[in-house]
């Protein structure tokens, strides 16, 4: 006797499957979802007697994967993309990028930046993002109305600006900011310190105490630049990795973004402190910081998770090329063509970051009982074909473009290329209004 | 007394126009083609009045800049895509790549890769690239299928494949393949002596001889590895390029590719000799060989031009991709964002190749009596907003997924997305043979 199917609401019968909990691909299986969650992954024909789905999708052309986690932006800079390209990195920041924010930066301007970069990163396969800017609860908001899951940062820094006076305001706004979230499953928070020249020691101090507290993760900006090493060694006589650590800030909670210039006893230190690192190639070439050390990161243990940065300095917020940057730089770097091969870097832009931001029992792979949060994929156009091997398309090949579907915790957002959250914004004419302050402001010739 | 307006084949109006013969971006002009070429580029309200075409085209939130060149492919290893990722260089070529090649490459498979190269290529906004593979004519065959732009290599190299016996059995074959093309005027030719390892010192002399009686560039990898200079060494007693210098190789016709181990005097030796390089960094980096010195090439004169490389080295076909990474790169390795800028990365992938190839009186860049080989790139989409200075987005921002148009000599091969030439051949039967019969060549598993 055949049992009678069970009723799910979603059932997405693929060609291919990477789960990222292991490197195989699975052929021609299906991913049961109910409630927002993962129930089953098993081959298609059991799937189609197993259960009852209210939604069915068939993707033959298509590698199904984790949604992608963006473990470090400043999603509302996407309102600044390509502001001021090609300039070195002090004058892009002391006579572009800060006085814009000085004048402008608002609770609206910040949502509706991160509306727009929501909508980009939706797009192109992202499901949740680590987020680091002014006004957090707009950007909660912003996620919220594209059905995004993201990690908002409680950002703190000493010097005053149109959201906060000081770093114990910043940190009294972010908590508050928290605690209007809480009814929202997927919002969560990191403490946020900018970096080591912006946040002076007591701050760090409060900070590794509330992470503590508050069992949040830490986000922070570190060894981006030499410049920023240097620095530190005059006025604390120290590298700000060390400083850090002797302010208790260096622990399995603590996400370290860029990290370019590393000492060996550095990366041995954070390996053995359980950090996280977000590496974000992209960034670190345009704005000249250099190369991450990532392979000796990884052989040290170091869990790397990928970011983009924001859209002023990247100026896609797009881990497909984040992901396909990385292999290619670890190899150049390496002088061996196997070091990060593709599994391993699809796995830093899903499950890493995931770890990162304690979100691993959530997201970052299908697995049964984690959120049905999943990216499609489409590798049927010629310019994919012939296929030998699909994770190894996907980072090598796909571009984001080729994302035709995402789910976050079961809900579709994207449907064969069309947005379904956030559709009712009109991005284009919020981004018009803001490009023409943007050009007053730093008198930019308008385009 | 209004003039009569002059009859012309085609306008387009377009909202930005890169004409890379200068660094300025011309807004609202348009530029005039009539029988493939082009008569001049001027402020749309003037073009109205002064001509009468038969086809106009609208491109208000699009920048139109000079077809793409692709200074570097084997464009039939297309069929060979990703089909051995993440290996070390010689486990790739000796227990991969040659033995496919050796089994599998025909006229046919030479035919049916390029049809697939050339089709990914177009729809990237290329309209010119520069190849070096087996069996010519099919290649030029394909070329001329989709409208394309190509010089064809008369590849040489010592040992015998299932195209030729040897040295000069290639040459001949070659030089033959190129009179069956004289009739057509897009079809150019390159000598394209393989590299210093697989070809001897007699026939790097007969090719230098060639080129120089029959006017064509020389196409050759060089200084691609570390190893490659390291054997040079123990066989011939000096680096690669002092060998080729010696055997009169090296001149104003010559392309050098890759080019990544260059001591400074080898830098002074190119640029004094007026050679042009085929910068390929996706390929470089994948395969581990390195980080191309192109700055210090740069500011020594050399004219560098951007390649893709082959499929199987790759894994895309894709010029943004090189543009933007060769940009990123460049900063990272200098420690300085301003080295080079949008403009110039968009010149290397246009102009620049143009000149190494002998075509600059004809393409590589918008100037009237040039060719109509144009790209129109829509900057209209949210993940494009804002949009504050269009090459900076062109190169930083865009991906080849937005290329909309493609002109080349007039002709319109790629209409709103649609490729209109070589649409009628079935890329995909065709490809799907091919990966079977070298999934049973290298016996890799079936997707």
């Amino acid at each position: 006797m055949t049992p009678t199917p069970e009723n799910i609401d979603l059932l997405i019968e693929a060609r291919w499957i990477a789960t990222v909990d292991t490197n195989q691909v699975l052929k021609n299986h299906a991913v049961a979802v109910n409630n927002g969650i993962i129930l089953a992954i098993l081959p298609v024909t059991e799937a189609r007697n197993r259960y009852h789905p209210t939604t069915r999708k068939t993707l033959n052309q298509h590698i199904l994967i984790p949604g992608l986690i963006n473990l470090h932006t400043h999603a509302a800079m996407s309102l600044m993309r390509g502001i001021a390209d090609d300039l070195p990195l002090m004058e892009w920041l002391q006579q572009h990028i800060w006085p814009a924010e000085a004048a402008l930066v608002s609770n609206q301007f910040v949502l509706d930046g991160t509306r727009l970069a929501c909508a980009e990163m939706l797009r192109g396969g992202i499901t949740c993002f680590n987020d680091m800017y002014f006004f957090p609860q707009a950007a909660a908001q912003a996620a919220c109305e594209f059905g995004m899951r993201a990690a908002i940062g409680i950002t703190a820094l000493e010097f005053p600006t149109n959201y906060a006076n000081d770093a114990d305001d910043y940190i009294a706004k972010g908590i508050a900011a928290r605690e209007a979230c809480s009814h929202n499953p997927l919002i969560s928070f990191c403490l946020a310190p900018h970096a080591p020249y912006t946040v002076s020691d007591r701050s760090f101090q409060r900070m590794a105490t509330l992470a503590e507290q508050l069992g949040l993760p830490i986000h922070c900006h570190i060894h981006e630049t030499k410049q920023e090493i240097e620095d530190s060694l005059k006025q604390h006589g120290q590298r700000p990795l060390a400083r850090l650590s002797a302010l208790g800030m260096i622990g399995p909670e603590f996400i370290g973004v860029h990290a370019v210039h590393l000492e060996d006893d550095e990366i041995a230190a954070l390996a053995a402190a359980n950090c996280s690192i977000a590496h974000c190639p992209s960034s670190n070439l345009k704005l000249a910081s250099g190369f991450a050390r990532v392979a000796e990161m990884q052989r040290a243990g170091i869990n790397i998770g990928l970011g983009t940065d924001g859209a002023a300095s990247n100026n896609r917020l797009d881990m497909f090329w984040e992901m396909r940057l990385a292999a290619l730089l670890a190899k150049g770097l390496s002088g061996d063509a196997s070091t990060l091969p593709a599994s391993e870097v699809l796995r830093m832009a899903t499950l890493n970051g995931a770890r990162a931001l304690g979100l691993e029992q959530i997201t970052g792979s299908i697995t049964p009982g984690k959120s049905a949060d999943l990216c499609a994929v489409s590798l049927s156009e010629s310019d994919c074909m012939p296929c030998f091997d699909p994770i190894s398309h996907l980072v090598y090949v796909a571009g984001r473009e080729k994302v035709s579907h995402v789910w976050i915790a079961g809900q579709c957002c994207l449907d064969n290329n069309t947005l379904l959250t956030g559709s009712d914004i009109h991005l284009e004419s919020s981004t018009a209004l803001w490009q023409n302050r943007l050009e007053v402001c730093i008198g930019a010739k308008s385009t």
